[in-house]
């Protein structure tokens, strides 16, 4: 084997190993998609709260908050990963076992997130409504199969 | 007193008491700028290794990231509420006593993780590391200061 192959081949392990090195531990997966849904709880909260009128609604800072929601609707789906079903969390094995649906049902939380963010910029109660129940059904459909 | 005007009130007392209801708990927001960190880690990581070389630089895993980390740098700050420097957290007493210190070291996050995903769309290492470094700058500086 020449030298400059021997020299190619090591490289090329060695970015194998860094790639295995870099790839997330369990513990980290579960603790960085329950830190998403946080904050997606933490801004949803007060969304609803604005929605039901228990406070008063802030077209700003929904519409804030909706961007929020927006952003991180991208953002779990990787942190379900292989071997993140027994502990520490609420994730059901569903997930792994039936991972299009629930793949598909992170898009569908994505779409009508965006679409909230969308219907917020108008500042109009009556519009946002529907795109705001849209977004809860979403969560609703997933964590009836997929959460404990 | 007449009867609208006993309506009102009392309407608008029941306002307050939701507003006062929806406030977060001291945990909760602890919790929620917790999981903000720990995404923006999870993010932060993965573009670490690929501009030190321990894993092969995808422009498009990066440029995804740098997006994640400019929209995650708009979400800790409203978690850093009174009463929430003394338990299970690593953030200081000074964040309260220094609050425009540490507010515009957030917003310097914020600016900087905005220039960075804007240097990520070249998809050029060269271009990225600069604003890369910029924003590992703004971590530690808000660090030194502000966490134990």
């Amino acid at each position: 084997m020449n030298k400059l192959l021997t020299v190619t081949i090591s490289a090329a392990l060695i970015g194998i190993s860094g790639a295995a090195l870099a790839a997330p531990k369990p513990f980290e997966a579960v603790e960085y998609r329950k830190g998403i849904f946080k904050a997606v709880k933490w801004n949803f909260g007060p969304m609803g709260d604005m929605m039901k009128g228990k406070v008063e609604f802030n077209a700003e800072e929904f519409a804030r908050r909706a961007n929020n929601l927006a952003a991180l609707s991208h953002m779990p789906l990787e942190g379900f990963i292989p071997g993140t079903y027994e502990r520490s969390t609420a994730a059901l094995p569903a997930i792994e076992s039936d991972w299009q649906t629930f793949a598909a049902g992170m898009e569908n939380f994505q779409s009508k997130t965006a679409e909230l963010a969308e219907a917020a910029k108008s500042g109009d109660k009556g519009q946002i409504a529907p795109a705001f129940m849209q977004v809860a059904r979403t969560c609703k459909g997933c964590h009836d199969k997929f959460k404990d």
